[in-house]
């Protein structure tokens, strides 16, 4: 049973030291948590409130449950992205419906979650490949940007894909309004320059390299504080410059999914998509920091805290949520040694959805796009086409069509598509084997490939080397293989399969194999195996081919040749 | 290219003792197919003469284009089971919309094949793995059969699914019409009587092999005679037998599809269906006849052939069409040399619609439901349940999800299920893949699973044999196997990856092997390779992880151990 829980193993342990570190990493985190939990809800077309609401519940669940140590919980770029695109066809966008939809969202993904933690199917994730999750994770990015810019130039403008956007922001292009450009690439080149220029200059005044991270991580509050500050000065939403507007105080919400079976079935896939994708992002951030400190964690229990952190978000006014990087690097940086920082962080969010609120009022919508543009630019590596056109042409064509079908048929069918070719892909390559003629390497025991050695072959002795496991797929290949090899070569005596490298033979192959034995046989060929693995071997021993098996089964494919042709060995 | 053309290979060398064997297989070919061609025609929905019209043109396409020397084309039972599946929920039976369906469907088929043939797509039918077919055919077999059971009783009874069947079937045990039912059971009795009894009979009473099969594979003609002639006789269609009836007489109509684009595209994959499992039916019947005169087929040609087949079907009033198992047989046994064979079983079918048709009036349609029954329940073959269970539970699941898919949801969605099921198993397995640690089998140079053999290891040197090719799906799998290894092994200095079951090494297999090397840096251990095949060194030498790996890549796996723990040979 996998509901364990990890609160348990460090709570016990928990001390003043730890407890210090843990409320300075919240306090950085929460910092860092007030304006991406407006931003990404806004971007998931949610009131900015939401987004504070699903970082406190959440945190907490996850604090219990979860077997990561640093990892923080909350809204995310990409998960409020795809949120967005699920609910977008159901609702407009920022109505009390479109809330109750993301509520139910959070909800379906929270229990798909728990389901597959409680069944362990957390391996199911290894089947989105790095290539797809890179592609499809550089094309979210750049559709997030896209569709930001609009904010930033102050009009309106709607695209169902990447290149419906560009189109439709470019032909918006005579109706910009000036000051809130203004104000929005001023906050996003100061966002840039905060990450990449100022913490190399605070240490070149003389400023410790900690104090500088701490300065730097501030960046964007002080970026909000600032644009706040002058459009309530000189109250800039007068110009028509649009700002967040009250945003209700108090604590979150009680709510609840809607029981609309109709909805349910509409949102069933888009809510597995989103829940595989929030997993795998989670799970692969949880890793590496995880990593760094010798520690580990589990990924079916990693469902479970994952699927209570969402379910909690559903009961709490909340929308989907997952383990973010940036924030979650963060919180590993500032010195996190235990979940207590989410609680900490937790309470942090409380305090700010009670009190500070009312300072949001004057906050530039044009600012929060440009918090998100700098961070999910940050997510776009388009390096990967070039690693793997270089590496494996398969992968390239995965990461190629996931970017392009995410960027133009949009981030559901972009990922279906990405995974189906993945796979399709895998299954290709297996299917066409590389079976390869081997002969002895003079003065030692082994075989290598005729073609890529100099090797010693007898005429009357065929040793055939195949690559791959034997399944439906690929059996007939083989059955060609032998076919065409005794065809061509009149001498022939003996066929013999080295089975180091099939660690599997399935029914179908089975078949083929009995079916090549026949055929040899009629032809008064025989055909012989070798280095045949223990779990293979188990299987096939209790099988009518071996049972009426006529030619013999070697234990290495060198005495399959002492026996069968003695003269090619000195 | 592919449209290669067979004929002129054969045709060159056609003399006359040739041409008798052909006329004389042609013969009784004949005899067998107006009987199955009217019987089949009837199963997918058509008039009876229809089944005649798709035994001609077809015929003659595939002796131009088909590989197999023996192939009988024709109307099939199990498409003809899918034809009826597929139009059947678009018209009504027996209409001329239906039959217009029913060309659009062959021309679809047609297309679709020829298209897979040029561009040599016939491996894909590679993937329907043996267990599925099986649990197809016979499945199929099994609904055909119940589907002739109303025919037999005299009465109407639909189902959608084997179920519905018989249940509609035993709600209409009151309504049995009593002269329907006789003729029909007596038929089916003789028939199965012909099959099993009568050859050893006509044997026992001196008569030679040879005469004695041709008399059995008489059977159905004589049991079509007979029941005909005793239904004139007593004119038993005035007491309610069901006759075939007026059967046009004359030549094949010219017709084509309905050019129909909502048609079309709900026909879509049905047409897509019907091919694939007509194509693999076609295929395996021709490879096993054409193993037995050591003679070849090319499936890429015979999709083209049978893409050209299933076209002229669409234009000469036809229905799909594809290569039957049982008459292909008859033609081999009867000494088909070439197919010409075919073109004169073509002729024959000709005479027999324009002069035998009249003759067919009386014929009772519970001789032709008899006819069906038998042939297809031959088909049926549930001993494949039992062997896969021993051999191989996954295939065991295939066949079983098939069958049952089959029987209870429709033979359509039955081999989606069972493709998608055996695809997933597979993936399924290779994404667990077999790890064992290996040692040196003393006095020799090989190595062993230290779990079945007597083995040399080192505390210091963990020796690891992945039996996968290492790709996104598994790639995790080894790194958790790694770190779990050195976690609970304190004196280990070295890890040695021994390659020789990795046939392939993917862009996420790679970044999980960069992994694995960092962490084992980090604690001090090192990583090593040995064996990797060549086709996956080529690919790895330009890669970082190559350039920049700490560890050696050993030609051997004893190598490895000669240089990193030495004590342990003697």
């Amino acid at each position: 049973m996998s509901l364990s829980l990890p609160v348990l193993a460090w709570g016990r342990r928990y001390d003043r030291a730890t407890l210090l570190s843990d409320m300075l990493a919240a306090l950085i985190v929460t910092l860092m948590l007030i304006p991406q939990s407006l931003a990404y809800a806004l971007l998931a077309g949610l009131p900015p409130e939401v987004g504070l609401y699903a970082s406190v519940a959440p945190l907490i669940l996850y604090a219990i449950f979860g077997t990561s140590r640093v990892l923080a919980v909350g809204p995310v770029a990409v998960v409020s992205l795809m949120t967005a695109a699920a609910i977008g066809e159901h609702a407009v966008a920022g109505s009390q419906a479109y809330w109750a939809m993301a509520i139910t969202l959070a909800f379906m993904s929270g229990a798909m979650l728990l389901l597959m933690g409680v069944l362990r199917l957390g391996f199911l994730a290894n089947f989105l490949s790095h290539p797809v999750i890179s592609g499809f994770i550089s094309a979210s990015g750049l559709l997030i940007a896209a569709s930001q810019i609009k904010t930033l130039m102050g009009v309106k403008a709607e695209g169902h894909n990447f290149i419906d956007l560009i189109a439709a922001l470019v032909g918006q292009i005579q109706n910009i309004h000036g000051l809130t450009l203004s104000v929005g690439v001023l906050a996003t080149g100061f966002l840039f320059w905060v990450r990449r220029g100022l913490k190399p200059l605070l240490l070149r005044v003389g400023l410790n390299a900690r104090v500088a991270d701490a300065i730097a991580k501030a960046g964007p509050v002080a970026a909000i504080a600032l644009t706040t500050l002058l459009t309530w000065a000189f109250q800039w939403q007068t110009q028509g410059l649009k700002i967040v507007g009250s945003v209700p105080q108090g604590l979150p919400p009680l709510t609840g999914p809607l029981w609309d079976m109709a909805l349910w079935k509409a949102l069933a896939v888009p809510a597995l998509l989103l829940s595989v994708v929030g997993f795998v992002e989670s799970v692969s951030v949880g890793q590496t920091l995880a990593a760094k400190r010798r520690q580990r964690i589990e990924p079916d229990q990693e469902l479970v805290a994952l699927g209570a952190s969402n379910l909690s978000a559903a009961f709490t006014g909340g929308f989907p949520v997952t383990g973010g990087f940036a924030r979650s690097v963060v919180n590993f940086d500032a010195g996190a040694q235990t979940p207590a920082a989410g609680v900490f962080t937790a309470i942090g969010i409380t305090l700010a959805s009670l009190l500070l609120t009312p300072a949001l009022y004057y906050l530039p919508q044009a600012t929060l796009a440009a918090t998100i543009i700098v961070a999910v630019l940050s997510l776009v590596d388009l390096s990967i086409l070039k690693k793997t056109w270089a590496y494996s042409k398969t992968d390239f064509m995965a990461v190629l069509a996931t970017l392009i079908a995410t960027l133009t048929v949009g981030v559901e069918m972009g990922l279906v598509i990405g995974v189906g070719l993945s796979l399709a892909l895998f299954l290709f390559r297996t299917s066409r084997p590389h079976i390869a003629e081997v002969g002895l390497v003079p003065g030692t025991e082994h075989f290598r490939n005729i073609k890529r050695h100099q090797v010693l072959v007898s005429p009357r002795v065929l040793s055939l080397r195949v690559d791959e496991s034997l399944y439906f797929a690929n059996a007939r290949a083989l059955e060609d293989r032998v076919n065409d090899a005794v065809a061509i070569n009149p001498h022939l005596e003996h066929v013999v399969l080295q089975c180091s490298a099939i660690n599997d033979i399935d029914a179908s192959a089975l078949e083929s194999l009995e079916a090549i034995e026949n055929r040899l046989a009629d032809s008064g060929l025989a055909l012989h195996l070798s280095e045949v693995k223990g779990p293979v071997m188990d299987r096939l021993k209790d099988t009518h081919f071996l049972h009426d098996f006529r030619g013999h089964v070697f234990l290495t494919h060198y005495q399959a040749i002492q026996a069968l042709s003695p003269e090619i060995i000195h």
